[in-house]
């Protein structure tokens, strides 16, 4: 069997099973939150580290022509802090690592590490060190640690996947499809209008909702998700860790406006629901847990759905007579592809 | 400028001073080590993290068709245990990043996350989770976090490459070049005598010098690195690091045994001094903690050189008469090559 017919998902299940079966050393009474979160979180006396890692293949992740050097150092570095945010933590520390052909140019290099930087500034990230080796492909990886706060029981005090409950409320940071429609408009080569450009910002210049994660923290919630893989299919992952179901209302969604004027109602709600790579943040709670949540940040957050008790543990969109709408794709599975 | 051209070495020094000029974020009073050590050490309260991230790719790091997946998934691991090893610290967990095409077998990937597993039993680590992207090559990447402690004045008790002290004594563990070896057999697709399977396996499970480290740091030693690079170009970093000169003396380098065995004086040696991968710990120190060191481990400790005043920050190698032996190359550059 290939991987491309597990997928991506049925992969990390293997490998989570395969772990758990080699016994002692895979599990630690230190490991409070293992493979399948967004983020790992290691207790350690009175604190946590929660550590993550995220890698762009050039081809894969993003468009070696068309982007800029200094975006890919940026990207690399905040869908990582993206991941410590969907748990509340603050990231400290960063290792990067870089596969590079031999006859790269340097100064390519140098703009990768200043895209880095400049979102080492902006969330408070130290480039602490890393590994550079040689590689047919370009990619870069970054390691991520940051910490968390333990509760008086010892618990760390951090956002789970695993922590929503039949009706509770579903919400998003800030607003969807942005950046799977400056994918479009990259292919494309198009780089036209005021639209074009906020589209193409989101899609190579993302932004951790770091605040959002630590504000939702406070505000008493206690599951969220980062969308990078698009809204479906990382409701779905809250779904199957949380046992529940999840509905998500077609007219609730917050599409983004650029990508409202630029793209068709249907193309739209396609990007909006399944795009991925928009880096918002995804929680779950009660109305009162999101209404204080939206007072602490600069960001909307909006109400999109809800959660239900169903056994298949299945994230559903519905139009407007509650009529469940089937798109093409949930979102993205690297090894599938779009599924 | 390409970045063979600079140099694997010379590109990070560039980098390291391109995150310093950025200033702020760059640098931090929680950053202890930063680029340019074994690993990275990030003090917290009354502790450090110590992290590291090492990548093997395929047709660079190991041979695809003749590397059992087993094997990558071990040494994968180990490798970055040897860093963290060099540092005289205590690795705790793991996070592995795959990158694979979609036509991988599952098998292949299970695998590999066995020999992660076993690796995980040998040395205590945790695999606390991963990223798997799809990538034209295969690739794994280890990032591994770990604890040292602190001194009463709040330094964290490590080994730096940054420590070595002219008139030191210079010492390396088990014995050299067997990896080096190893490899070339595995080219050759040689798998014949007793002495060929243990070269083999000086390449494909390598052994990180755990117990070492920290033994070298009860015995006072304050100076260390692995030998991932070859014995010359590590020793060379030390030099760097410790603005000092170093000599080793051919005639008392630990050869391994088998490669004395398949191999002529002249490529054994070369392949001693220059070969890489053997993952043994180089330290300096005085006679008595050298000695002392010595007492406490398994594993062979000979000393090989000494650290020397020399404004041109040079590793040498001499013969009986002290005469210099230039040999072809002094290790590893993963983007110059042998250089």
């Amino acid at each position: 069997m290939k991987v491309s017919d597990l997928g991506e998902f049925g992969l990390i299940e293997r490998l989570e099973e395969l772990l758990a079966a080699q016994g002692s050393a895979a599990f630690s009474e230190h490991l409070v939150v293992g493979i399948g979160d967004d983020a790992a979180v290691w207790r350690v006396d009175d604190r946590a580290v929660v550590a993550t890692t995220d890698t762009l293949v050039a081809g894969v992740h993003f468009l070696l022509e068309r982007t800029a050097w200094r975006d890919i150092g940026w990207k690399a570095l905040a869908v990582n802090v993206s991941d410590v945010a969907a748990m509340g933590a603050t990231p400290e520390f960063a290792l990067v690592t870089l596969g590079l052909s031999p006859d790269t140019e340097t100064s390519a290099v140098e703009d990768i590490y200043r895209g880095l930087a400049d979102a080492g500034e902006a969330y408070g990230v130290v480039i602490a060190g890393g590994d550079i080796v040689r590689s047919p492909g370009l990619f870069v990886t970054v390691a991520l640690c940051g910490r968390a706060d333990l509760d008086a029981s010892g618990e760390p005090i951090v956002l789970r996947r695993n922590a929503a409950v039949a009706g509770d409320l579903i919400a998003v940071t800030g607003s969807l499809g942005g950046a799977a429609a400056g994918l479009r408009l990259l292919r494309d080569g198009d780089t036209g209008s005021k639209a074009t450009q906020a589209l193409l910002a989101r899609q190579c210049r993302p932004v951790a909702r770091l605040a959002a994660g630590t504000a939702a923290l406070d505000a008493g919630i206690r599951c969220a998700i980062d969308i990078s893989d698009g809204l479906l299919q990382d409701l779905q992952h809250i779904c199957k860790a949380s046992r529940v179901g999840a509905v998500a209302w077609r007219d609730k969604l917050p599409i983004d406006p650029a990508l409202a004027e630029l793209f068709d109602a249907n193309e739209a709600l396609a990007m909006a629901a399944t795009g991925g790579e928009d880096y918002e943040l995804l929680v779950t709670g009660t109305r009162e847990q999101i209404d204080t949540l939206a007072e602490q940040i600069d960001v909307a957050v909006t109400i999109i759905g809800e959660v239900v008790i169903d056994a298949g543990c299945e994230a559903k969109l519905l139009d407007e007579k509650g009529k469940e709408i089937r798109l093409k794709a949930k979102g993205w599975d690297h090894l599938k592809g779009h599924g």
